[in-house]
């Protein structure tokens, strides 16, 4: 058995580093967790909609972590113009636009109605034609307020999603789209079946976003584990396992984002309102190779982790964006996940904590 | 409209009153939530095993709350034989004995393996004969190891119960038999299929009991939110509208059982370990009320609340075990659902906290 790998300059193409001390505490740990480039989403409170705010948090993070390359989102609002689009792409700004249902998830009140997209077409139009990426939260709202039998719920909101997604695609063939943290196996057979006969992975348009987290919960377990609560919530075992082979099986439009999402543990450990999210940056490969590894797939982890998320962004190693060429190196070292991170007010519980993971991370320059 | 109901002696058919403070805190709210015979599960830790015990937790509960008529039941375990089922039947000691599957839901690690009853055969064949019910809580323990598509998790852990009920009445066709707090449209149906021809409810041998909190709560309602987490889970909303129809329909096999489990607010606002339960007894009927107008089947409240739990149990006027004759009488007088009850380290947090309801309930001698 091999005792490290090589993952390159690693990628994880969903992180919410937020603001504020979250910001200071977590940042750092990009790096710790094994990702060179990373992907920010934009739903601080208020919403990232100005290029100025964009330059400003991306000059916040850097400051915090010299060697991590970070990558910027939009939220998609009713602010965003196809003006500002076109100027942001210009000058390298951000790399993609985040579409948030309203009501969805953590700070998704400004979000969008995901059954009709039309009035952002122009929009669309513009990140098409600048070779901006959409990254989809997708899930529609929960509503009874319908036929019995066509309700949404939390466990079929992502299945009640993917038409949405069709259309979108059908509309604006050349727009890249990233359906974000996938968690069902519908959506991984919707991915699947618009690549069909795709031959070139320079033609994909449609991708997903895999996490780690959901590599390894279902609903039990997050049915009282608070800590396990996150959005798109974890499904039923069939779709974990889908989810699995679909991380595992070196098909590049599947890749790495682990939506780590860092709540204070004050948020978590609640009665009523928990907040959604799980915090997995601090061990992000750590915990994607122990299911390669029990997948007896571990060949495959750099693809996932590495290079079908930076060819799908268009991130060779000549882009300038990238701003350390460091490696990543998958050690066979335990590691022990801490109960907590952060101090005081601030304490934030990882994913898995307690437990000792079996691969660490290592750079190498 | 009519501003008060007179709901004679009300019957809850599955209560937890738990031991030591916390018994001394919600065994009065009993009489509080409109009822007034009680039928008491036996899970406390130990398990109610020995007719001492249960004899002497019967005094326990009666010195709180004198008014109160409470009915016992066994824990169904391997220290149970029919000779002691015989023993406690012949004294009244208990009215039946409470399954459950281990390890499904709180203190139930000394419970029985639901995929082989056989075992307690002996046991059921004793109860058969003295009219003794046998109380289900109808769930198989969540399992991935099995064929992909096979998993058990805590959405269709109940569903997958249902053959096992079957072939219990089957083999035991005369013994009494609830299927205690059922949360899917596949119970409901189950209990209907059984039920079909039945002309006489003295011919009833399969019954199902509904809580108040399953007629309100779906899967998202307790997503996020600790408090309205119970075993078994609040399912999708065509489960829950089956639930409201059978509550409604006037058919003497769905009876109240209100499942009130109350558990420390600190066991509820927790990250991980979350305690299953949701306290609904000190509003009990002001709960279901709101259900039955909002489906305008007032007039299916008392059979619901009254007449068909205690016809199933045998629970005449003229029954002995009945302490008081007070009549409950559904008064149309808004009441406001504390945040809390209780203080100091035992607070508990009820069903549905700060909102008003619109029926208050009384008692009249």
């Amino acid at each position: 058995m091999s005792t490290e790998i090589e993952l390159g300059v690693t990628a994880d193409l969903h992180v919410h580093l937020r603001d504020g001390p979250m910001m200071e505490l977590v940042t750092p740990t990009v790096r710790d967790g094994g990702c060179s480039i990373v992907y920010i989403m934009p739903n601080l409170s208020p919403p990232i909609t100005t290029l100025d705010r964009v330059v400003k948090y991306k000059q916040d993070l850097q400051k915090l972590a010299p060697k991590t390359t970070f990558l910027m989102s939009f939220y998609l609002s009713k602010d965003l113009t196809p003006e500002l689009i076109r100027e942001a792409a210009k000058v390298q700004a951000i790399q993609g636009v985040k579409c948030y249902p309203a009501g969805v998830t953590t700070n998704s009140a400004a979000g969008v109605d995901p059954n009709d997209f039309s009035a952002f077409y122009p929009v669309f139009k513009a990140m098409e034609e600048c070779n901006l990426i959409l990254n989809l939260h997708g899930e529609k709202p929960s509503t009874h307020d319908c036929a019995e039998g066509d309700e949404i719920h939390v466990l079929n909101a992502e299945s009640k999603f993917l038409p949405a997604l069709e259309k979108l695609h059908a509309d604006f063939p050349n727009l890249k789209i990233v359906l974000e943290h996938c968690t069902t196996k519908d959506a991984i057979d919707a991915v699947e079946k618009i690549n069909a006969g795709i031959t070139s992975a320079a033609d994909i348009r449609v991708a997903a976003s895999i996490t780690a987290h959901h590599l390894f919960l279902t609903i039990d377990d997050w049915a009282g584990h608070p800590i396990n609560f996150c959005k798109p919530v974890a499904k039923l075992p069939l779709d974990k396992k889908a989810l699995v082979r679909a991380a595992v099986s070196g098909k590049p439009y599947f890749f790495f984002g682990s939506d780590s999402a860092p709540h204070p543990l004050s948020a978590k450990a609640r009665h009523v309102g928990v907040c959604a999210g799980v915090y997995t940056q601090s061990h992000a490969l750590s915990y994607v190779a122990e299911v390669f590894e029990q997948e007896n797939k571990l060949d495959q982890l750099k693809p996932f982790v590495s290079d079908f998320g930076r060819a799908f962004y268009g991130l060779d190693d000549a882009n300038k964006l990238i701003v350390n060429h460091d490696k990543c190196f998958l050690v066979r070292k335990n590691i022990k996940v801490p109960e907590t991170i952060g101090e005081g007010e601030l304490v934030v519980a990882p994913f898995r904590a307690g437990e000792t993971l079996k691969w660490s991370t290592e750079w190498r320059s």
